[in-house]
């Protein structure tokens, strides 16, 4: 009975045609206080940060049973700094950022999408391929004091890349479900600028178009998963990323392991550049909650950084929905050179100028819904 | 009985106190791979563009039965470049844009009624009357490549006229429901400036207000609508537009015409400006879906262009709420300068210097929910 | 059949996991016709506002209950300028002013939250404890022509103070519901700079930390609360605000006083600057409507302003949900400077420079989903 009440609810609220049609609502609001300091900052941080434990969004999705075995859906994510209610930005053309003023935006994804037993076709913004390694294998799945990203000095300098998360204008096609374990993707995503543009010299026609791939098999414990793509920068020449991550669940503790490198080509006015990076983390059931941790190394090889980051962080689950989360971090900087932080809040510290060391922790509540 | 159970689904959802209310979440996600060309463009450009079939768009409405034949309502819309999750412009006082940073905005539509035998009073950010007719009497409805007014150049230079399609800070009445078939609408939106402005010796206190209405019959395969409005605009004079659109359906085609007249006053720094443009337009259903095309053109008197454009395409209906669709459109520049182009990209192209023409075609799929 | 299919719509909508759990879509679109005049302003304005009755706004909610008395729950709230449909402003550092451009952000409040037996913690951006008594005791709750602060002078000059209505980083405690009508809060926000932070020979490190609390009692007819906070400004010393609130309701009549404190302190480019102000009101239910009243006096040291301020309004009830008001307010300048002025529209007009008075009044239709 109770249920039919609710049924009536949502055909006023989604106004659907179809009975197997629904529209969802969701999102993720996290908030953690999080202390950043170490003698490689120039100061130390307290603040309030969103998303430690999983990003904060709020989201609009839905799917139509088109009948014969196709569906038609869309999904419009929008990213959340709810420690101040303001929004994220995206980018219209992969070059440059939109939306520093702080207004929401469906910067995570915003897609349309067509699925049968062929696969999905998916048009709009969309994840980039080569980043979901990134995140997947990485225990703290590249958010919060512990993600393994914090270690890494992002390419292409001030301007830095926009594709590394996220492509816009982005076609995109995924396996189906059906075969055996073995999942894919590939996306072409384009920069739409004019057949004849140049800049500084260089043609920049095909600036921001993004080709990528991933493959991957998951069975029973096992996952793992590979994928390469490419951002055309004329002026940097390509931006270039490929990497490989492995996850197995022995049931006491989940092990994960990802391998990562970063190119951008020799024409640009940073000369090559370079990053290496690996991890090794675990994710084990512990009373209540999980205990997460992993050890993470980068190379930059431009200017000689090298640091190494631990992290180790425990997740109380109050419900499905909702935990308490607490995650430390320790980034030591070892080349000649050091350049990255603990933390989102890091940035606010500033560097100090000393090959030295960086902390961080996050104390936090994260709600699902 | 049902009433009594859809009472209590809409008191959890929406928190209402009447049983005859409900709030609806609304949307459109459209996105077309888009390819423009062309002698009179400087290269060609490949994209993803928002909206070729029907503009994307989120939003949330509701009504409120207040007993006695009177109803209360709200309506808010949000346009969507879900091509890259960005959202799009309005104007605070009819005067300048706002929100180039792409932050989400109601701009679409953004109301409180109140309706009743009377009619409608809507207060807030709505359609300017005189838009109707543009986009009701053409069979691509404004959007995608095939859209009449990509033949068009936008009137008052650099700064345009922010209130061809909407006008914020607006009082609307509209007819009721129950005449035989007329209907009619009118409208008067403030600029908001003081009585005492002024701006370059000229008087700016009324800049941004706009009168206008639009009457209509419909009755069986016929509708016909006349409209007018005019936006203060000191340095410029007055911008006025007039027109007039028809549609006939003879059920195996529709067929549909519109005459429309811009002006823009003599005082203005660029001269006297004036815009007119005819369409004929028709709509045919063919087997799962429409065949639609239209031939239009364009004069704009200021420098001596003229445009005619042709458009064809069809929309494949998945089902009621879900559609492919692909349209080619060809604008040929005959005047002695050449202005206009196909397609939302081919500003990205810039124009070529040449008094040629330019192509564009869209292939898309509508997800509307 | 049917029902049930849709009754999974309803749980795939809302997301939840248990029966206890809701999601609400709530909100307010209100707007009134207003126009302002008078001596002390240097023309008149017409225009649309929003929220001259209650502060438009759209949101989202949720609980979750979590067992044993705990709850989660979040909070998500954005501004609406619903007579443009842009958003409104927030601070990510309780510093600087956010998003003029217009985007929609979750300005008013967006926390997430756990509560319990214990009473509530709350985590994100959300409102001063000292604002609550500006405005649960004045009768037109701080918005339209009405609104008492509108008589205040803003401390600070240009930049302002960015958390005397919410505080961005904030953690927040409230009491629990149990105490026998007591009833308070506490509030530490972050302004999230480097320990090492300097400005012009300041120590700003911790500029935007603020620090605030409120208790009252409510019990039958009667409520009472002081509060204070205190935001750190380097630069300007700390701005403290203290304020003190009562309301009694007669039945025939609810009468109510406040009392408000402002400064800022001596080191400051502005010298040391005090606000005082106080206001009787009263709210009067009126054949199918309420009568709201009030008389208040604010005293601005720096330059020796003083204003009074008289309002006037009835709201006449359509349903619980919907109403139609106007109010009318006059503020009369005394002191040997005018700043002060009536509504939101005032600032177009700009000042006269004449010490004098200025009056508005709204005419609006506010409905609540």
């Amino acid at each position: 009975m109770k249920k039919s009440l609710v049924a009536l609810a949502a055909l006023a609220f989604v106004g659907v045609a179809s009975a197997q049609s629904s529209v969802t609502l969701f999102g993720v609001v996290d908030a953690a206080y999080e202390h950043v300091s170490g003698s490689a900052l120039a100061g130390s941080v307290n603040g309030l940060v969103q998303g430690a434990n999983s990003s904060s969004r709020l989201g609009f999705r839905g799917t139509e049973d088109l009948g014969g075995g196709l569906n038609a859906g869309f999904w419009l994510e929008a990213g959340l700094n709810n420690d101040s209610g303001s929004g994220a930005n995206t980018s219209a053309n992969n070059q440059t950022s939109q939306n520093s003023g702080g207004g929401l935006t469906f910067n995570r994804r915003s897609t349309v999408s067509l699925a049968g037993n062929f696969g999905e076709i998916r048009l709009g913004r969309d994840y980039t391929p080569s980043f979901w390694n990134d995140t997947i294998f990485d225990p703290f799945g590249t958010v919060g004091v512990g993600a393994a990203t914090n270690a890494t000095i992002a390419l292409g300098g001030a301007n830095g890349i926009q594709t590394t998360v996220r492509s816009s204008n982005s076609i995109g096609y995924f396996l189906p479900g059906n075969l055996g374990g073995f999942y894919g993707q590939a996306m072409y995503a384009m920069g739409e600028n004019s057949s004849n543009a140049t800049a500084g010299g260089f043609d920049t026609s095909k600036n921001g178009n993004v080709m990528g791939g991933r493959i991957g098999y998951a069975n029973g414990p096992l996952n793992v998963a590979a994928s390469y793509s490419q951002t055309k920068i004329a002026a940097l020449d390509n931006y270039k990323k490929a990497n490989i991550g492995v996850s197995y669940d022995l049931g006491v503790v989940a092990l994960m392991a990802q391998y990562n490198q970063e190119k951008l080509g020799a024409p640009g006015a940073f000369g090559a550049e370079k990053n290496t990076t690996w991890l090794l983390g675990l994710n084990a059931p512990v009373g209540p909650g999980n205990i997460v941790a992993s050890y993470n190394r980068a190379k930059f090889d431009n200017n000689a950084v090298k640091a190494d980051q631990y992290a180790l962080g425990y997740v109380y689950n109050l419900s499905k929905r909702t935990a308490l989360y607490g995650t430390y971090a320790h980034v030591k900087n070892n080349g000649t050179s050091a350049n990255v932080t603990a933390g989102a809040l890091a940035g606010n510290a500033g560097a100090s100028g000393v090959i030295g060391s960086s902390n961080g922790f996050d104390l936090g509540l994260r709600h699902t819904f």
